[in-house]
């Protein structure tokens, strides 16, 4: 049975991961009859964003490791006791904790910087050579996991796109329901809510994008 | 097109809504060709549990429906708002927060005691006869709602079970990709997280738990 490491960045849309990408990653795992752990750095989030509202909640905290604990149901363990040897496949979701608590994409755009925390196992894992899956805005990593011409999607947002291409990357459009391969790097992107306007957009994407990863 | 209520309780198993369950609830919906929209009461927490730790993290205080939100990425109204006449169906998943925010369940058992803000709509939405859907914990609210002698199940715990009989209901044991169906009250209830060891076999009852409501 494959073993696939899920890399979460907290939990909810506008601070964290996104929860449907999270669920429906891991739900397809199972499906193709491997198993999963979640990871996420111990490490304070950006901010924290009421999602009722939209407004930042000033002077709240949340850890994104204690708070993708909650999308896990407490299975998870802290990205620094990542060993990519006892993984087969490791699959990234997004949501904006992505752009927000593992690197500053959000903020810094082109001159976005990772923290070593994060960027580290990463590149452990891509050393590896297996397969990786990054989906909806996580492949703003990628570049400084692979380097320069690392090939990507993140759907078709002109501003994102050119920002990641600034970067180093090599960006593609992609539909919502398709993926973007690099061969050479052996990574797999789809855009999920980078274009998806309804749950069932989302799962059709990431079905395909996880089983193009497992099957690598 | 059906147009489905979903009721949350926050966002995370041990405090809130169980996200797998409810994003597997929303998935299911949009397969049988319907669109949801969801739903939580405006009240605080009964606690906030630290799903890493599992331990509550003393003082701290959050919201039902500002964390429901996450889950439904912003698209969600306050539980006042639900007019039963604009939907065709209810889905209510579980998680603890059902049986610590919608009512006090957790700490009180049989003596459990549901607020009229939270029993008052689910009541007008039984009066309609329409089809209605409780998962996992969620159907410990029931017999306030639809009054003694529901039929329902939590799964196959004794405890659990045996509370909810002493509360009127008629509790049947049930396996975790099964449902049991009240024809008299057109109540559908499945064990979800109650009894599932794994996000797949969640995922079965769930699905099978939608279509029932959805084509009743």
């Amino acid at each position: 049975m494959k073993s696939v490491a899920i890399l979460l960045s907290g939990c909810g849309v506008f601070d964290g991961a996104e929860i449907h990408e999270s669920v429906l990653t891991m739900l397809n795992v199972e499906k193709m009859g491997a198993k999963y752990q979640c990871f996420a750095p111990d490490l304070e989030q950006m901010h924290v964003i009421n999602h009722l509202t939209g407004e930042v909640d000033a002077g709240a905290t949340r850890n994104v490791l204690v708070e993708a604990a909650r999308i896990a149901r407490g299975a998870i363990q802290p990205l620094a006791a990542f060993d990519p040897a006892e993984f087969d496949a490791l699959l990234v979701p997004g949501g904006f904790g992505m752009a927000k608590n593992l690197c500053d994409f959000a903020v810094a755009g082109q001159d976005c910087r990772v923290p070593d925390s994060v960027v580290n196992p990463l590149k452990a894992f891509a050393a590896t050579g297996k397969p990786a899956g990054y989906a909806c805005i996580a492949p703003a990593l990628l570049s400084q996991v692979y380097g320069e011409g690392i090939q990507l999607t993140i759907g078709n947002d002109p501003e994102t796109a050119s920002a990641l291409q600034a970067m180093g990357a090599v960006h593609m459009d992609c539909a919502v329901d398709d993926i973007v391969v690099d061969e050479q790097h052996n990574v797999v992107t789809t855009p999920a809510y980078m274009l998806a306007g309804s749950i069932s957009e989302a799962a059709a994407g990431i079905e395909r994008w996880v089983e193009a990863v497992l099957t690598r």
